[in-house]
Parts: C-alpha cells; sequence; structure tokens
C-alpha cells in the first residue's frame, strides 16, 4: 500500500532530466578540482614542473577514468528517461538515489588518484562504481515494469537486462583484481566502459 | 501599495525552474568536497586507509542527510512550481530567498560532519533545515493564494498546509534533542524527510 | 564593416538564458564555499563554537550581499532577455562579458568577508558591482536599439534607462563612502539592490 | 561495422546542448577559485591588499584567458549543434570528448597563472588549447558529414574548415613563441579568440 503511493504523483520529466543534467556537469567537472599546480622550489625550472606534473599521473588517470564513466552514465541515463512516459515519486527516488552515487564519485576518484598503490583505494573506487551500476539497474528495472512507454513494450529484451550485469560484474572484478595487483584493477575500470561505447544490436 | 507593485511583472515560469535546478544540482554536488581523502603516513597501508575512512563516517552520515533532504526540498519544489500559472516579482524574490537557504546547506552540513558530537554544530543544522522548510512554507503558501491555476484551486486542501509544517517541528525537534544528546539530534533528521518521501493522499 | 558582422549570427537565445542560467546558479552557490568550518581547540566546546561563528560574521555578510545582488542580477537579466526577439554576435558577447562579471563576484565577496575593515577590500566590492552594473546596461541598451521584439519598440521608456544608471552609482558611492569609513560601504551595498526589487512603474 | 554501431541510437539533442551548456557554465565559473584572497600582515593595511592583488596579476590574466577562450568554444558549440538533424553514439561521445578538453580547462589556467614565467606552463596551455581545438574540428567534421540538416547541405563551405585550422595553429604558435620567451605565448593566447569573434563570411 506505501508502495502504492510511491507510484502516485505526476511529475514532470523535463526537470528530473534538468536536475541530473546539472548533477552531471557538476561531477565531470569538479573532477579537475583534484588536480591541484604542483609546488615547485623554483618557479622557472621547466625540469621541477615536468617533475611535479610527472607526479600528477595517477590523479590524471583517476580524472580520466571517471570522466569517462560518468560521461556512459550520463548516455545511458539520457536513453533510459526517454523510455519512460512520466515520472512518479518512485522513479524520482531511485533516481535521487542514483544521482547521490553520481554525485558521490569524486571521492573515491580523489582516492584513487592519491594512493594509486594502495589495495582498499582501488577496491572502494571498483565497488562504488559497481553500487552506481546497480542504482542504474534499478532505475530501469522500475522504469521497464510500470512507466515504459506504450511503443516501447514488444521491443524490450532480456539480452539488455543481461547486458547491464556486466557493468557491475567487471568493477567488481576489477575491486578484487586491484586487492591483489593494484595496475590490474586500473585495467578493468579503463576496459569496463568500452561495454557501452555502442548501442545494443538488439534495440531501435 | 508597494505590495502590489511585488504583485506584477510578467517573469517566465521556466527561467525560474532552470536557475531553481542550477542552484539544487549544485548544492548536493558540492556536499561531496567535504569529503576529503585522509592523509596517510604510509600510502600502501590498506589499515591506515581503513583508519583513515572510519574517521570520516560523521561526514559520511552529513553528506547523506543533507543529500535526501535536498532531494526533497527539489521534489517539494518541482510539484509546487507546477501549480503556478505564471512568476511574478513577489514569487521571483520568495524564490530566490528559498535558493539562498538552499545554497547555505552545505555550511551547517560542514558542521555537522567536523564537530557531530558538539551540541550547537546538532542544533544549528537543525535550525537551519526548519528556516528551510519555512522558507518553502511561504513560497507555498503565496502560489496557493495568488498564482494558482485556476483548475487546481478546488483541490486545495488545508491538510497540506499542516503537512507542511511537521518539517519544521521535527527538525526544531530534531535542534533540542541534539543539544542535549547528539545522536538525538541526527536520528530526527534522519526521520523527518520520510514525511514527504510520498505525495499527500488529497492532492491529485 | 566589422561592428556589421557582429550583428550577424542567427542564434538561440534558450541556449544563451541556458548557459547565463548555469553561470548564476553556479556563482549563488559557490558563495557558500567561502564559509569555513572554523577551527576548535576543543571540539565539544558549544562557546568556543559559538565564538568561531560569531568571527564569520562578516563573511555571511558579505555572502548575503551578494547573494541577493546576483539574484536581482539574474531576475533583470531574465526580463531583458525576454524582451530580445533573437541573438546575435554581439548580443553573445555583450552576454559573455557580463556572464564575465558575474562569474568575477565571488572573489570581491571574500575579499570583503576577509577584510571587512579594510577600506581598500570594501571599496573594491563596490566599484566591481559598479562595473557589473554598466556591463548589464550595454547589454540592456543593445537589445533595446537592434533586437527589441517589435510590440515592444512603443513601450521602452526613457526613465529605464535612468533608472539603469541608479546602480552604478549607487555603489560607487558605497565604494567612496567605504573608503573613508567601511561600514558605510557596507549599507550602500545593502540598500542598492532594493532599487530593484519591484518592477519599474511603466512598463508591462 | 563496429563504426556503423557507433552511427545507431537515435538520442535527444536537448539534453547533449543542457549537459554541454551545464559543463560550460561551470568551467567559465570554477576558474574563479583560483583567484585566492591574499593574505595580510595587516588586515587593515590599503597598501598590503595592493600588492598582494598586484602579486595576483597573472592570476587575473589566465582567468580572463581562459573565460574568453571557453566562451568562444561555447558560442562555436552553440552554432555547430544547430547544424546538426540529430544526435547519435558517435556525436555523443565525440561531444563527450571535447568536453573532457572543455573541463581540464582549469588545470592549465591554474598551471599558467602560478607561474606565468615557466615556459613549461606557458606551452602546456597552449597545447590543450589546440588539443581542444582538434576535438571540436572532429566534432565538426562528423556531423558535416554524417548529421547535417538537409537543407545546409549545400551551404557548406571548404572555408569553415580551413579557418577552423587557424585556431590550433595559432595556440601551437604561442606554445612555440612562449617556450622562448614566455610573454609572447601570452599575446598568441589573447589573439587568437579573436579570430571566431564574428561569424565566418560565407555562411548564413
Amino acid at each position: 500500500m506505501l508502495f502504492n503511493r510511491f507510484r502516485r504523483g505526476e511529475l514532470r520529466l523535463g526537470r528530473v532530466e534538468a536536475f541530473s543534467d546539472g548533477v552531471f556537469a557538476i561531477v565531470v567537472t569538479l573532477l579537475v578540482l583534484e588536480l591541484k599546480v604542483p609546488l615547485l622550489g623554483d618557479p622557472r625550472s621547466k625540469g621541477a614542473l615536468l617533475e611535479g606534473l610527472r607526479e600528477l599521473l595517477p590523479k590524471f588517470v583517476g580524472w580520466l577514468l571517471s570522466f569517462v564513466i560518468v560521461c556512459k552514465f550520463w548516455l545511458n541515463h539520457n536513453r533510459l528517461l526517454d523510455d519512460a512516459r512520466r515520472a512518479d515519486y518512485a522513479l524520482v527516488w531511485l533516481n535521487s538515489l542514483f544521482l547521490l552515487g553520481q554525485a558521490f564519485i569524486p571521492f573515491p576518484t580523489a582516492l584513487l588518484g592519491e594512493y594509486p598503490s594502495n589495495p582498499l583505494a582501488v577496491a572502494v573506487f571498483g565497488c562504488v562504481m559497481a553500487g552506481n551500476t546497480l542504482l542504474f539497474i534499478a532505475l530501469q528495472a522500475y522504469i521497464a515494469k510500470h512507466l515504459l512507454k506504450p511503443e516501447l513494450v514488444d521491443s524490450r529484451d532480456r539480452r539488455t537486462i543481461v547486458r547491464a550485469f556486466v557493468g557491475p560484474l567487471s568493477y567488481l572484478a576489477g575491486a578484487v583484481a586491484g586487492w591483489f595487483y593494484t595496475p590490474a584493477g586500473f585495467a578493468f575500470y579503463a576496459v569496463t566502459p568500452l561495454f557501452y561505447l555502442v548501442p545494443p544490436e538488439t534495440r531501435r
């Protein structure tokens, strides 16, 4: 019965998208704040600056990984909300939880960039990304079940759901691999978004 | 007479919403900046990082509370502006005051996360949230009185207003409880947004 | 002839507004980052925290002043772009210059909050705000001359332009007054936005 | 074949623009965070504050350069997406790569402001801007080839493409010049956006 009340409430999808786009845009842009200008003994020394930039390398890598991952989430979110015929309270709260996960990403990214050879930092990054993918899947499943546009009902395909689980499994595999050998974690995190670069074969 | 001039001015609701969505999105995303990467003596030590993350726990809790609270405000704001048939100067200024309160939220959140066992920090958080709810109620009352869409006039219900006051009272109760026993404040702040998770029974 | 090329280019007002709303929203929200949590010797001491908050008072005042001023600019910008029938390159560049001024506001605000009794800090704040108002007037004059919606041409009124100059003059007066007696500067800055709280008598 | 899959997927241009506008708006506004309030021995001393502001001069210049450059990118991006008839996966990823470059801009700007007389800092700024222009050209070329609105196909002009390469060449020239004499780099960076102030002669 409580669940039924969640399903009520007619909300405008346009504002849900505007709010979400704002959060996505801020997350990807805030990531750059972790790239701090290196401190140099001699401000005119090219060699010292080059050395300082080289030390920032793990932070650059973390920044790049998270940027691509958030763009991938944005892209899938864009497609997903386009499938919904309207927004209700449950959709808004599932979407807010998903955005909570997105807004959290700068923290594990900073952790990974600061301690790239700490197994816990590498594993935390993977677990957070796996969690984010699960939050996305929850939103996706709810829309598929309750809010799908009528014309899309037939085009749904089990393979989309199966494919969705590649993400969390791959991030978790990266977390486990990174716990034993940190560069393996980075490799998994770099490869995972590639699964989502192109649209699925079977839809639209 | 001055009041009458406030009621003039035809403004576009679309830009009021875009500005508000921007502020909401930035507030929820900026909150993460308070979660600072812990400093470790040994950058490769899993134990030291785990300990550092554990010390961040109050900041995680504060971040989570404020995120959920701002999402709740966003949701109610979304519904509220949908009820208005147009924007005038009074609406814009009441909305700006409300956004002022929202944009302030990262400060009491940081205070709560930094000093979770300081009664004043816990009480300030509750008072700010109570103030924010009052600003929302002012905006709501103005729209209900002056700018309601004609088709909604009959559906208005006293219970909506009564329900609205649950928020500030509960936050204030949390502030008082937290003054004497800080964990009680946290409990109140966690429970309050739950009153608004589902739409009211009586409308739409 | 170069000027004529500036007047070409058909651009969408919708994106000019979206970009501007984004900048406005971020400026008002970033201002809160200047409010830093005070450092306490004893993290549980209510007295120490109260003292710390009291020392933040000038920063609160600066934050409040700038928030209200930026909201006023946003409101006037909202009305102004509604008068334009389309966007050309000159409008976009004048708008970008105006946004440059808005995006700069966090800096003089931080200066004012950090050194409230330094005459130069108080004067800089007023000069920046006067400059911003002049940038707004330039945008306004360009739209009035070249891009006004046909139905608005007759309703233009000299008083609107005269009224517009109240802003920069008042901010400059505040800068001068603040140079000799800093609280006088604060008073001027608090009073100036009040001139724009209500729409002008003569239009719409 | 993989390339063909990139070309699938019907996405809404409106959300691509909203996300992009968000990133642009945040980038230009975040730049101001590099302008840190100077520390003064005597907080009331006008002379000390003036001296402190003078030392910030290179940061002001860097802020100004990057602000104008990002506004120029925003303006060209605005025009470009207006030419596309729809969005596909390839457009979204090329756009994301372009935004990655934009979101990176605060870092070389901070580098330039902090070490204005370090040849490497000056050269990095130019190289990043050249890279950003190339990413823009890639997006432009893809849209011109695959997604151009039918009515624009005839109006395409080789000169637009040639003109586009002025940007990266000029930024690279600035990087080389700045390597040998840093002020020359600043001069190039200030002049380059001027090429794009007005729309091209031959289109629309």
